[in-house]
């Protein structure tokens, strides 16, 4: 049997505000990447998103962003190597110790927002990243963008790379995403999610919004959590890759 | 051969602003309570104390505060027991990260500011904090106010308690600290803390500031690090000490 | 023709996330209370409260609350009266700075949260929000819990005060609200809200969960935007209060 | 007569943290540029900077910063024309609740760091800023890098602008500032400074580090405040200034 990872963002709530459909697209999901206070996510919110993971079996992963609440960690802040460490090992260990207090053991690392973005073409920025991942627990597996600085980056510091397609979204020739401001960056039709996915794990290919098919690994398939109608999306294709043959689960096996 | 701790609270500088004399009080004393983020420290600050303090062979501990750095963690905060299990939490594995990733272990937790006196009197606080500490990590030790809620939670959760006792402060007949608006609240003589603390050692006692002789135990005494004068203080406590045969030793030995 | 003022808090929503009904409430109210950034709201939430205030001529005042996001200003925190002072002035200032640049006029003020209910029953802090008032704008005007220490405090500083009556919370004998974990503190009946408004304008009195008929002055009613079932709920009470004869304006007229 | 400006950052403290030699500078200066909170500054320090400057009669300018405490503003932030709008609303606001709630009136606005860096050579950010002051107060002096994007746009939007020079920064041919990373960046001799002022208000010229002669208006000479001899450094700036028959005083007279 052929096997793929569907990870989603959660636990990004903060205080009275809500954020995302976390209870009900955690049944979808073998993957979790759990917000730790900076860009959203409170301590009571990270305390029920581990909770809420450990009870579902889905693999839990940290998700630091820049400390920018007001922008959600959308926006580009320019950060020194060494403050991107820093920022990244207080983001892990804070999440770590909801999830060792549980009983539970941290799986996985995947930046978020424009901390990603800004890495995935930035080796010096993925690797400050990736080298606080490995110096705190060198078995955590790095997630990041297909083909991407992060994932180069990852491999180098000797962590074990998790390589992320977006199941809703275009892709350029190259193999990188097209922008959201341009035609076919979105889709929102389930098979074509399922398609993208049967073709990544039979094929280890995607094929672009210009129809060129690009050699792509894919480890892990995001599925976002906070867009309308996230919910019955996610189910379509968690559905639907089981009747494909195609089952679901975290990065690593288990 | 008897020992003394001397602790002090570090770490607490934040950005561009600077707070305390850490690199110089670290040589003084033999524990240091590393400010989370929260009330100050930063991720910087946090990743470079860990390292002054390992380098001095000094024990790290976390100091948790309120989310409050306006306030400097020194107001009261009326919070939840969930809310200060999960601050604590937070807070706790935030600083770890930094210690396990440069090889050290953390070894006490001592809450900050009004955390630690809210908690010294309210005994559903301080078990909520207790409990997070020992869902953290049951081999820590609880630093709490000699006699405090604090320490009586710390014991009854399970966790090795250290009694702390401060060296520069009055204290009243009851046991208890006479305010900071009240005279004898504070002194600045070095010699009467050393006095202070060879009476705590020798004879597991303590006098008012209007003589009366109070039994306590003192496994820890707390030396400001953010006071004119503190440097010299410490060294001059410290050296006196040694004098008098008392070494300085972290709680727990070693 | 008779009158009342319903007003509505406003504009607490911050960055990604959405918190309460604005854009439906807002035609049902007279006067909004808008989040000035700190337990709510952010500048450009801000902005866009204030122009649906000015396209909806509904009169805007400010609310000012703790700088605690995290717990959206609804836990006590302890300050002075001149930190209560300068963050009443921050926050009113930085809301003020959208109504004139967008050509209108702050109406009002009204503390929210927890630095509401705690200023109610304590009068220097009251008088601290009071004065920052004043000194900001002698023509603003003080909303408070009605025959509470804000009420009093405002009037001796020189404010026009409006006492607040809630419409949808009960009220005891001695004309405080019933706590939230009592029974008969919250009731999601229109007509009982309308039945509350008409007496209290026909007859400056309000009865209470025991049957006590309580004399108090209200100029304001609020409705609350964050509750489901609110913007009916609203909807409602502004029909039938027009079909009863009693018009909905801003306190003060015009 | 011949007159210059002399302007300085301030109020940059932030709760128990102390930054700039606030009142020792204050003698010296004709113009505070006074920080609004974001980048420093806290409301308790924004009205003691406000009463200082009032006591000293010395110009009040408004600071507004990236939202980034942890960065002191000094780091790039990448936002919308919009955010921006907004964000300088809501510190101009901020400020000016302090100024005229002392019975005084704000005089001028300065961007902090990289707010400041960023926008002097970006348009698009330079208008949105200047935008939103010129929609809080018509009457506000813009003051930006001399020859800029900031005094470019302010201009344009029918501000009045103040040009600034560093007198202690070296510039280039072209008029732009020598990197801090670069020989001749920075020099601390006070003669030197007096000259580059002197040339500046004479000949409207100042003299790059490889001898070329600029042409540039100056009406404001700005004098850091943060840097060790500060203090003695704007002091003797000024008693030199005095004796070669220059007076300082704030853009537009008074």
């Amino acid at each position: 049997m052929r096997y793929i990872d569907l990870n989603s963002d959660m636990g990004e709530s903060y205080g009275v505000y809500r954020y995302g459909a976390d209870t009900e697209i955690i049944s979808s999901i073998s993957s979790a990447n759990i917000a730790c206070g900076w860009h959203g996510g409170d301590p009571l919110v990270m305390e029920a998103s581990v909770k809420l993971c450990l009870e579902h079996g889905v693999a839990i992963g940290a998700h630091p962003g820049f400390h920018d609440l007001m922008g959600f960690g959308r926006r580009n802040i320019v950060c020194t190597p060494q403050e991107l460490r820093c920022y990244t090992l207080y983001q892990l260990g804070a999440l770590s110790a909801f999830v060792t207090s549980q009983g539970g053991r941290l799986h996985h690392v995947k930046a978020h927002g424009n901390l990603y973005n800004m890495a995935a073409v930035n080796y010096s920025m993925a690797r400050a990243i990736a080298e606080a991942v490995y110096d705190f627990d060198p078995q955590l597996i790095f997630v990041g963008l297909a083909g991407s600085q992060l994932c180069k980056a990852g491999a180098e510091v000797g962590l074990q790379v998790a390589e992320e397609v977006f199941a809703d979204r275009g892709y350029k020739a190259d193999g990188t995403l097209v922008p959201r401001s341009e035609p076919g960056a979105l889709f929102d039709d389930p098979h074509q999610a399922v398609q993208r996915i049967v073709q990544l794990v039979e094929e280890s290919s995607l094929t672009a919004v210009d129809g060129t098919v690009v050699k792509v690994q894919g480890d892990t398939v995001c599925l976002h959590s906070d867009t309308p109608g996230a919910v019955s999306f996610a189910q379509a294709v968690r559905q639907q890759l089981q009747q494909r043959g195609i089952g679901v689960r975290r990065v690593g096996g288990g």
